[in-house]
């Protein structure tokens, strides 16, 4: 931590040479990952700050020197700030100011003085421009910085790799790679283009069928830039060709491989072409390089491959199924073992039952890694919304202990959370619980019609908190790839606040999360989060076809949580339903003693 | 109608004197009004089509000649542009291209050839923007061309009225022009401007504390330009002062008045300013003529006075609560009317009823006028989501009646919808009418954090309905102005397919309609629209504040409608409430004979 001011200093060195009075080091890198691979750390080098989300202001002036970050990371922010020399924002709090509305005030502060520096190739388009207008509306400027002033500064960094990616199992992969591209050149025409130029590392392993398990964490994509023409693609790889497995041209013929640093330049020298452009899932920089490139016409809309990827195959889904059931099992073998833990009055701490089940999925047939670190959070560490983790804490009597975690699975990823009391509820802790879990059944039972916004499931969720004045501060449910990224779009089960994801429409083949939670210091976290597919009801009624969710998560809720008085009886069948399939569907995949204990659990009588 | 073809050949020599492919005539006019004043009626003249909502594309070719309108207008625009050589494009139904998308597949087809006219002081600057987006993508223009086209060729056009303007009631009116004048300084400095140019008259009226009843329909306000400065306010007028009422300078102190054709010559002599527009509450024309002034820096983001406008004082909610109880006891007097009618076997038409129930609109203390044309629709009209007025149709047994209206009243505006059964119900017109009741229900008693989104409260209401497979095509709900525009914004309980009003967060002060229905050919139409404040609860608690709908509008819904079987015991106590607070605050408004019918209808027992 001490060589954070010592690497500040130095580049505000580099900003005095550029006439800059700020520089922007947001939290994303050249393909707008969730997940960084180590060499695109750089807001993690110059701050010191290690979360996942959280973008940082570089003032020349120490006072004008911010890291933004939201709730999940405010107390981790806190921590590894100290001593840095950088002020946190904690946006959400009231009245803190987001880094768009700091940029608007600096602007009117500063005037035409005020020119915040910036790398084009790390920044989505569409944000790019929200913060020049924002800056332009005070007359300051956002001017482009080319290369990365960080990457000038920084030593050791380390390399990407260019170990050899691995083909999809033909079991789990149903559709070509000429396939796909013939669709999404039909889907360009559709918008008057015939070529489209791809930066996020989900869509292009999706379009490719490839994976690597070596490149980002969590997620099993690979480091690439994709260029799509009429008659050629061009897949712009480390190491170009030497990472592609043997047998590539055979199923991935028209697609030819390129050097990483070749796709800038092939940019500028494309054409003549109409090249369709995602701003929001596009750096500014490919766009500005197209935009300079005369033989270019660029066309803004959402991305066809984005859309194509969230509609799963019949292969896609059979894995994503696998996996799910596969990791429920896991999970409820986890939960098992705890539960005859601390019957046995055994000790068991956050860090020891997330290393249970970590075992447990890594017993699991098809087992590639986790989708994203295991939390197991107990009591007050469950009211951190994003608890990073598992730590020596032992779950005490009376506490709420939540899980969530995920899996990669061959053909499949999952992601599911469930809560669980340690000792005997009390009766507030089985109110919420309810709560939320009525939230679960209202978005998982609801029938709706096509194109429904996920807004709108995301509200029926809520309602039920909401009535007794609780809430929680995150979405309702995300996208889940095929052997993929836990996160994708293009829709969310969100509230309608920003245009773009919420207000997308669901299609039978999604698959999605349902997560309502409650969080509170002093009473702990609740969060009910299982995967379900969006599937065609068969019926056409009123002009639209219905759709239903279809559970690929089959995890019990916790029996002695369920205040069975306050479900209507509507909901009471859902969850009746919902546990004798999760008994039916797990019993032969658990040891015997394992199945014997989790029908003792779903006896339970609830309360007791 | 016959003259329409002649019109249209008339524009196709000037089409083809200026180079242009096609000329876009839309629905919208300088002040992007949902009711247009005659004069402005440019799209009614040239098609024939004389609906609130539709726009004109005429090209060279009489195949490239469309009107685009939706479903509330499909049967009358069709039956309108007969023989006038005008497709129609039924937007909304499958397959069927919107204006922007038959933009781009023209631009497709024509390419760099293709060149669009248009007029950018009848279009929004954020629509201009996307038909030149979509022309742009397959190279085609979209021009502007001034003046309009069509006023060229429109012979005895009518003229905007310079009668007096009338100030708002004092009673009604807590806030004076200063007041919102200063509270508007203060927002713009906010967004780094010091001055606003607007176009929309509700903004006008409602700063100027001014109304007229002589514009436009149903809307009590008066053709106007503002723009703000930091040191004066300038409110462009046919006739300039002479339509201003005496004591104005005394109310509206510096607020100057200037001739209407004064305001583009004052855009282009700004300066230097920066001036904040709204790209979606502005017209292109406006914007272009800031933005050709170099004094001047465009600021683009959300008015500032839509938002304050929609924030009612109390004053305005007083006014609103008035004019709804007062409309309400009109129309339960027109119901009660019809009771007798029909029971004394007397044949009463669409028409007829809505005669006497503006009748008893007129005897309101206050009244000035309808806030819209009364829809009176029984049986298959019903079926129409929007249908047109009232005709000469009896009300047959077993047949549903809907009732949608609204007047102004000093003070306040209103809009409501009951479906009453003519006869004795069937049991499906029960379930219907109970899956609508229990939406309006969801909705209009759920407890939500302050700055929830319209989207949010529209889901609640949808999702009984949904559960049955049945949906609406329309919004659950739009603010309404107090002594204003019927439908204003700048929030829409919608759904989030589009970004802006849904997304818009919920506050207290502010009034909506809550209005779920059914449409259905073969079954007619059921909409239970109510208007509703939003009040803050009081308590805060979880991080937030807690907002409720508080009622405005007192009609009891029809007993005999009501399956209270399908009605859970929450949705019983909240209806039980409702009819009572109903029977107290109207029994003293009524004729005690009326009185005495409501009571019986009210003890009517369900399904009798």
């Amino acid at each position: 931590m001490t060589s954070v001011p010592r690497r500040l200093t130095a580049l505000r060195d580099l900003l005095r040479q550029r006439g800059l009075t700020h520089y922007l080091v947001p939290s994303s890198d050249e393909h707008l990952n969730e997940y960084l691979p180590a060499w695109h750390r750089r807001r993690e080098w110059l701050s010191g700050f290690t979360g996942s989300a959280g973008d940082l202001l570089v003032g020349l002036d120490e006072a004008e020197t911010w890291l933004f970050t939201d709730s999940r990371y405010h107390l981790q922010a806190e921590a590894e700030l100290v001593g840095n020399g950088i002020a946190l924002q904690k946006v959400g709090c009231p009245g803190v100011e987001t880094l768009t509305e700091v940029l608007r005030t600096l602007a009117g502060r500063h005037g035409g003085d005020g020119v915040v520096g910036y790398d084009p190739l790390v920044i989505p388009r569409a944000t790019a421009r929200e913060y020049a207008e924002a800056l332009a509306d005070g007359g300051a400027r956002l001017d482009p910085v080319a290369p990365n002033l960080v990457d000038a500064l920084w030593q050791q960094r380390p390399e990407p790799p260019r170990t050899l990616l691995e083909p999809c199992a033909p079991r789990w992969t149903d559709r070509g790679v000429a396939d796909k591209l013939s669709t999404l050149r039909s889907d360009l025409a559709a918008r008057n283009a015939d070529a489209t130029a791809v930066v996020k590392l989900d869509q292009i392993a999706w379009l490719c069928n490839l994976r690597s398990l070596d490149d980002i964490p969590y997620n099993p994509v690979f480091e690439a830039y994709l260029l799509v023409e009429p008659q050629r693609a061009r897949l712009f790889l480390h190491g170009a060709g030497e990472r592609l497995p043997a047998g590539w041209e055979g199923f991935a013929t028209g697609v030819e491989a390129q050097p990483y640093d070749a796709f800038l330049p092939a940019l500028r020298e494309l054409g003549p072409a109409a090249v369709l452009v995602d701003p929001a899932r596009t750096t500014a920089g490919v766009v500005e390089a197209l935009e300079a490139n005369p033989a270019v016409r660029v066309i803004r809309g959402p991305s066809p491959l984005e859309a194509a990827k969230a509609v799963k195959s019949a292969a896609e889904l059979e894995g994503m199924a696998n996996a799910s059931l596969l990791a429920s099992a896991a999970k409820v073998q986890a939960l098992m073992w705890l539960r005859a833990r601390l019957a046995a009055n055994e000790a068991v701490t956050e860090k020891g039952f997330a290393a249970e089940l970590e075992r447990c999925y890594e017993d699991l047939p098809g087992y590639r890694q986790l989708s994203f670190e295991t939390i197991a959070a107990t009591g007050e560490h469950g009211a951190i919304v994003h608890y990073g983790g598992a730590d020596a804490t032992p779950l005490r009597a009376r506490e709420l202990f939540l899980v969530d975690s995920g899996v990669q699975i061959d053909g499949g990823t999952t992601d599911d959370t469930r809560t669980v009391a340690v000792g005997t509820p009390d009766a507030d802790q089985r109110r919420v619980y309810t709560l939320v879990l009525k939230g679960h059944i209202a978005a998982a039972r609801q029938r709706f019609p096509a194109g429904t916004p996920g807004a709108s499931l995301d509200a029926l969720a809520r309602a039920p908190l909401w009535t007794e004045q609780l809430q929680y501060g995150h979405g309702t449910g995300h996208g889940v790839g095929a052997f993929l990224n836990v996160h994708e779009g293009p829709f969310a089960l969100a509230e309608a606040r920003r245009p773009g994801a919420p207000g997308y429409g669901l299609q039978a083949g999604m698959v999605t999360s349902i997560e309502p939670g409650y969080y509170h210091p002093g009473f702990g976290g609740i969060r009910l989060e299982g995967l379900y597919r969006v599937v065609d009801s068969g019926s056409e009624s009123d002009g639209a076809r219905w759709l239903a969710f279809e559970p690929l998560t089959w995890i019990p809720f916790e029996p002695e949580l369920v205040d069975e008085a306050r479900l209507d009886p509507d909901e009471l069948e859902w969850l009746g339903q919902y546990q004798a399939g999760c008994l039916e569907r797990l019993q032969p995949l658990l040891p015997e003693d394992q199945a014997v204990e989790l029908r003792a659990w779903l006896a339970t009588a609830p309360g007791e």
